[in-house]
């Protein structure tokens, strides 16, 4: 739990795309989305340059919106090792920024992210971006999917137990997603 | 092949101990170790912490010793990945400040610096270790044993395939390790 007007900087690592979502709490509690985007690498650049970038585009975004916590999506552990490993070293320069800027440091795993904001450790991706765009009374989910995983980051980090979830919600329109995938 | 008068830091990632040597080759093209030693963090701080640490290291390294190239070994995916993906955290703040610093990046997996330094990729570190100390005319090989494969790495990037094997000084005692390991 984070005090009141809190700001919360999301980030979902990954090495080709990251994204990142900067979440406010007002004094009444109430979440609102100030800005969320991706910090994209090119593949054919070698990857001491991709994680400069990352950790350039990481330390920006600190500078700007001053969050006081930072919320890391923990590791997928991918099938292929290596990508499993190559993402270690993005979320190490992640990690770096947050301590750097002297910022309380939270990582949550996926299924804990899932868990909090749509109320099951198995939810699709569909239902996180839907459950995502209700907290924050937007029209749409976060675009790109990325983008609005690190928003569902900040979320977990800046109300955890306190939100709603999709459970909770039986008068919303439930996203009913074509391919549900487990997690 | 860097030229004359280059000096290399050479780097043995690890998040409890990253080994690290800085070799410098004069303009005969000799080999000569400045400086090496270890850079450790305590298990009982948070990973932020001692990416920092381990971060700021290297840096000051960098700073002090001005190398043109940053030689730094490759993942040894341990049996544990969680392990393993530690250990890419680490190798990407190490990544960063070479990157930082506009340094050349070099990586080698272990067993490429074995073959190189040895001329077996699966020789053993007592041999590997009794050939850095032959290659810098040192009495006996850096200690601990995490320094000693921070210059080997250095060594690796700074003299590659002109290195000496250890079968190519049949005149040399050789080490005869009790425990030989297979990498």
């Amino acid at each position: 739990m984070t005090p009141t007007g809190e700001v919360v900087l999301g980030i979902d690592p990954g090495t080709a795309v990251t994204g990142y979502g900067v979440v406010r709490r007002d004094a009444r509690g109430t979440p609102s989305l100030v800005e969320c985007g991706v910090i994209r690498t090119r593949a054919d650049q070698a990857l001491p340059r991709r994680l400069h970038e990352i950790h350039e585009g990481v330390s920006e975004l600190i500078a700007r919106h001053r969050p006081t916590t930072l919320s890391v999506e923990g590791v997928f552990y991918a099938k292929n090792v290596r990508t499993t490993v190559v993402l270690g070293h993005t979320r190490g320069v992640i990690l770096l920024a947050g301590e750097a800027a002297g910022l309380r440091i939270t990582e949550f795993s996926p299924a804990e992210i899932k868990k909090a904001i749509v109320g099951r450790g198995a939810a699709t991706k569909e239902q996180v971006q839907f459950m995502v765009a209700q907290l924050l009374r937007l029209k749409s989910p976060p675009q790109p999917a990325d983008a609005a995983d690190g928003v569902a980051a900040a979320l977990c980090a800046l109300l955890g137990a306190q939100l709603p979830t999709l459970d909770s919600l039986p008068t919303l329109r439930r996203p009913t997603p074509s391919s549900p995938r487990r997690s």
